[in-house]
């Protein structure tokens, strides 16, 4: 990236019958985001009008038909699949499917490129989506498939320093107690903990580990994963010097406001990480993919079909997305300005103090 | 039950190391609750002392022997367990374990014997009560077998109108996908449905269904426990005049105040269903065995050892058990009353809407 270019954030438009359109046209409605960044959305400028039309949102953007025209202080619509598409609100479509897919595909094309910097994805709807190119559950999967250069995702969920990682993510509950292993929560732990210095810039990273069965198995008569697995894993991690606690049960955890003595927590799997934290923190959240080379962030909600047309999304956790996208891009090019030039590690300090000792002596 | 005798609210101490005494001791240290029923401590009155004067709590009690010598507005502590049993704040002994079954022995026996009313239960460790006559994994299924008369235990977590029941318990996370049938499903829904008529006084309850995967299976991309099981147990009751309605994601339900559209939710497993509960709802949650002639309730939270003998306990929640069971034994008795005397039925609308009609007309 050079110096002095806005960070360029590709924005995939996600499903066109959901509130998608409406929360990116609502974000970049005032000018305050493109001091920020320049905006790419992958998608198309008739249905981008369409929703702003169908709910007066006064938003305005400039078409594209490749990344290199973005302009700064624009929203830029790129244009990139089938532009006659049908807008059906709130109904699930193969259409809308496909046009999704086509944004992400050539969105993640402009990544490889470095036409884009980051990548922010609006919902998709995960049935409609699933064709010959893409048959995984999720954008995570997909993603870690096509630009994760052999890494491991993890996904979290964040809200400003309440951070819930998934140890799994989308697979069937009766899936979970034998996919999680010791080695599968020592992999994620040490993501989790090199995502937490890396894209958030906390030096000494705590992490609280979450039983899997109810009341952390209560000394094997709930279930013996904890001794077995989980309790092994956090040794590891331990003796590796990541500070890792646990294995906290889930409902007193989250019940008991523990959530905010630590930096960050690993829940063993969808919905006992997720339930707690959009119950806590829905209107800002934000799912982030941690441990590949993209940066790669979406709102917690879903499509919500069943207000879609309405005007009345809340934009804030698709705001959120687009700002935690811009900082954790600049926090890792802090650190690897920082593993650069070593020498000048004192003046790029994250936990610099000297403020505060400054006002001390005063 | 003569009809001017007080509520006799039986509570049993719990673990003697924990909080158990704390709030015990706390909810009643003025004489607003003993105005409501009279309180039966099922324990030992040498502990309680023992608390009082560690935490400096200004409660007073009468030592009682046998439950028909409890005092109208007085706090009644029965001694049932060895008087000379070692306090170890924070710890988890088997000295502990064993007072707290001697207790509960001794209360479920009262009980029987109809000297108590309703039962509520301090926090027990479900590790070190464990013995010959106590092999369950909580309460709810040791008082289920012991004066559940075979009828079918569903626990209910609740705070006002939030109300989550749970479709299985205390099993392992390994377990859950099995244990859900829908004969299962059926059942809890029966049991849900006629708790919310007959003991919260619901007229036509509508009950919120959880999926058990992840995205509700995504269409069976993440599971086909939706379609095979829970969508046609949702069907069949709704066949019945039950109104049953998903099922719903966890995550964006708790995300999307939706909660707040039902008389209650039920969850498919533990902490699906109460990490989001307590994430929102630990301060005056209560947990609630439906489904059995007894009634029984507890505080949402655990022995919490971490704060025992601190005097920092937040006693809330206990008192909100005591409130519900004598809501739930009068809301019983109401019914009752209306199926005995059929004829007096419209003095006795649990909706009456005639003030609200009046206050039209005027």
């Amino acid at each position: 990236m050079e110096n002095n270019r806005k960070i360029r954030v590709g924005i995939t438009h996600g499903d066109i019958n959901g509130i998608g359109y409406e929360v990116i046209l609502k974000v970049f409605a005032d000018g305050t985001m493109t001091e920020l960044c320049t905006p790419i959305v992958y998608g198309s400028p008739k249905v981008a009008a369409y929703h702003r039309k169908v709910m007066d949102i006064s938003a305005n953007f400039s078409i594209i038909n490749e990344a290199n025209a973005a302009m700064d202080g624009r929203l830029n619509v790129l244009s990139c699949t089938d532009d006659e598409l049908k807008v059906e609100l709130t109904k699930a479509t193969t259409e809308a499917g496909k046009a999704a897919l086509d944004a992400l595909e050539r969105a993640l094309q402009d990544y490889r490129d470095g036409l884009i910097d980051v990548l922010v994805t609006a919902p998709i709807n995960k049935h409609t989506i699933q064709s010959e190119n893409f048959k995984f559950p999720g954008h995570t999967e997909y993603i870690e498939e096509r630009v994760g250069e052999d890494q491991k995702a993890l996904m979290i969920l964040l809200k400003n320093d309440f951070r819930v990682a998934l140890a799994t993510g989308h697979i069937p509950v009766r899936d979970i107690a034998k996919t999680i292993t010791k080695e599968l929560l020592v992999e994620k732990l040490t993501i989790f903990h090199r995502s937490l210095k890396q894209d958030f810039g906390i030096d000494c990273p705590r992490i609280a580990v979450f039983s899997l069965n109810p009341h952390a198995g209560d000394h094997g008569v709930i279930g013996s994963e904890e001794t077995e697995v989980i309790i092994p894993a956090i040794q590891e991690m331990m003796a590796k010097g990541v500070q890792c606690f646990g294995p906290y049960p889930a409902d007193g955890f989250m019940g008991s406001g523990n959530a905010f003595h630590f930096d960050g927590i690993l829940a063993m799997y969808h919905d006992q990480g997720l339930a707690p934290f959009k119950a806590l923190a829905m209107d800002e959240g934000v799912n982030f993919t941690a441990g590949l080379p993209i940066v790669r962030t979406s709102p917690a909600h879903g499509t919500a079909y069943d207000i879609a047309g309405q005007g009345v999304a809340s934009e804030s956790s698709f705001r959120q997305a687009i700002y935690t996208a811009i900082d954790v891009f600049r926090n890792r090019q802090i650190e690897k300005e920082i593993s650069f030039r070593p020498l000048r590690k004192l003046y790029h300090d994250k936990r610099d103090d000297s403020d505060m000792l400054k006002l001390d002596q005063e």
